[in-house]
């Protein structure tokens, strides 16, 4: 286990408060009447840039700032990368995006938008993430990793401070689960307050990098295929520190989904929650209408809902608009 | 001036913890760009109902409670209706909700899917209302108004409290303005906190009550057309004791817009924020979208975004077009 404490995830929500949004958690009356139980759905969709990704961002540009950095970089083009850049916004430091000049031009102007340098390097995100490690030697930037990391994790970790804070009878939190920062986060607080709360991940069955890490027994590599759930794809590195074992330690049930369960998750979200959702995002209301996780009496079931930045026109064509 | 203070706000907040979500406040970058100057919106979407309705209707509810009432009765078929009824089982108590034969069946299934007691009776709304008042006076259940009421004038008016807890530096804030519960609830504690904040008020075009009554000078009589911002039809009451005069004091300017604009709203907060909203909430929006709201300096506007409960039909050919 990593060497995280719950003192840490209290700092974390010290530095974060008045940045991040403490997001509601609110009760689907759709989704407990499949389930037979009370389940309540955790908004990270309302975070500033549309995922949970801004917590995890703020608390290490935070402590990053309180070392007197100024400068920090990543190669994400996606929710890290905006939270990166928000971040350092609000902080007051410099952000440098570093992408492969294949990234389309959507992503690239989102990053723009939020006052973060973008650096095009190369055609791959390899490439990218060489150009970071870069910026890192040469010019002074501290890197911010995606998931693997314990101020990040930490930040992640505030959601289940949230939720069993609202809701300290929920015997079941439902986490998307990619590289494991999120999971971990949630799942360490979570188990700190509640121990026997039955911590579920949900990834998509098209390359699932943290579930075949885990039937491994090490973090292997997993090739990367297409999938609704496109936020979730990526591996989680064959050097992992921490989100592997904490992942492993923390974990009571994987459920993998088919690409039909996850655009019937998506569909769900908007006709019957009103609520617009990524494909990663969808995937524990996917689970929950799968009957694929299991109640504990009349306990309440949590679903992290992890963000919202779906491209609006493939969204459009999965709600046959 | 009504007889409503600020300490009845901190009362109501503090009857409604816990029943009601503390809404997050969150910045659009799109408006935000649109209008020079920071735009912020208030999610009353996701309230457990989809609509601040919740927030005055437990208001008023709790009062009844501690008065030792078990029975509340509402006519209304909307936002309202599914606000006394979530909010009654929350609190113990039961309630009616009395329609007529013709008001559609989702409707009718979605207040008795909240546990209410629906009562069906007659061809109209004044039928219902009729219905409604014999349940009073006969049975003994307690009337729970629509807007004008200080219980529920004061329950919206928690908005306007977390608005200025969150963002003293508002300068302006739209609101739709209907009966004027919302309205004039959130402009009430937001003059309190800010005497010189701009109140704006935002109705459609076509039937709009609350505007042809203040020109007016008096509550008079409209004709309730068919429009996007459904929420907003309806008459404000010939006999009003509380919303004409309250919002007469305290609004600064009207706005009133035609449906293609209030189709725009809903459109621009499908596309660019990823929002499911009704025509009624996405009045704000497209006011702003209209350039029909003046700025202050650099100071933020925040936009109070009503709801969620469109007709999800509706919406999809709306957002498709």
């Amino acid at each position: 286990m990593s060497e995280l404490t719950l003192a840490d995830v209290y700092r974390a929500r010290q530095r974060i408060k008045g940045r991040v949004v403490a997001t509601p958690l609110v009760q689907s009356m759709a989704l407990s009447r499949i389930a037979g139980v009370p389940v309540y759905l955790k908004l990270e969709t309302v975070q500033p840039t549309g995922s949970f990704k801004l917590r995890g961002a703020t608390n290490a540009l935070a402590q990053l700032a309180e070392q007197g950095c100024k400068r920090v970089v990543t190669a994400s083009t996606g929710n890290h990368g905006r939270a990166v850049a928000h971040a350092a916004r609000a902080l007051g430091m410099e952000a440098a995006v570093c992408m492969s000049s294949l990234v389309p031009k959507n992503k690239v102007d989102a990053v723009d938008a939020l006052g973060a340098r973008v650096v095009i390097s190369g055609k791959s995100q390899d490439d990218a993430q060489v150009e970071a490690q870069r910026l890192v030697r040469e010019e002074g930037y501290a890197y911010v990793p995606p998931f693997d990391d314990p101020r990040v994790i930490a930040g992640q970790a505030t959601i289940g401070l949230e939720i069993l804070e609202t809701l300290p009878d929920a015997s079941t939190i439902i986490v998307p689960l990619s590289g494991g920062g999120l999971f971990s986060g949630v799942a360490f607080a979570a188990k700190c307050v509640r121990p026997d709360i039955a911590m579920i991940g949900v990834s998509m069955e098209r390359g699932a990098a943290m579930h075949a890490s885990l039937a491994a027994g090490k973090p292997i590599f997993v090739d990367e295929l297409e999938t609704l759930a496109d936020s979730l794809g990526g591996g989680i590195g064959l050097d992992n520190r921490h989100t592997f074992s904490m992942t492993r330690e923390l974990i009571d049930h994987v459920v993998l989904l088919d690409e039909v369960s996850i655009a019937r998750g998506i569909v769900h979200a908007y006709r019957e929650e009103r609520l617009v959702i990524e494909g990663a995002a969808a995937v524990g209301i996917a689970a929950v209408l799968d009957r694929a996780v299991e109640t504990r009496g009349t306990n309440p079931i949590v679903i992290v809902i992890s963000g919202c930045n779906i491209d609006i026109d493939a969204h459009r064509r999965l709600i046959g608009a």
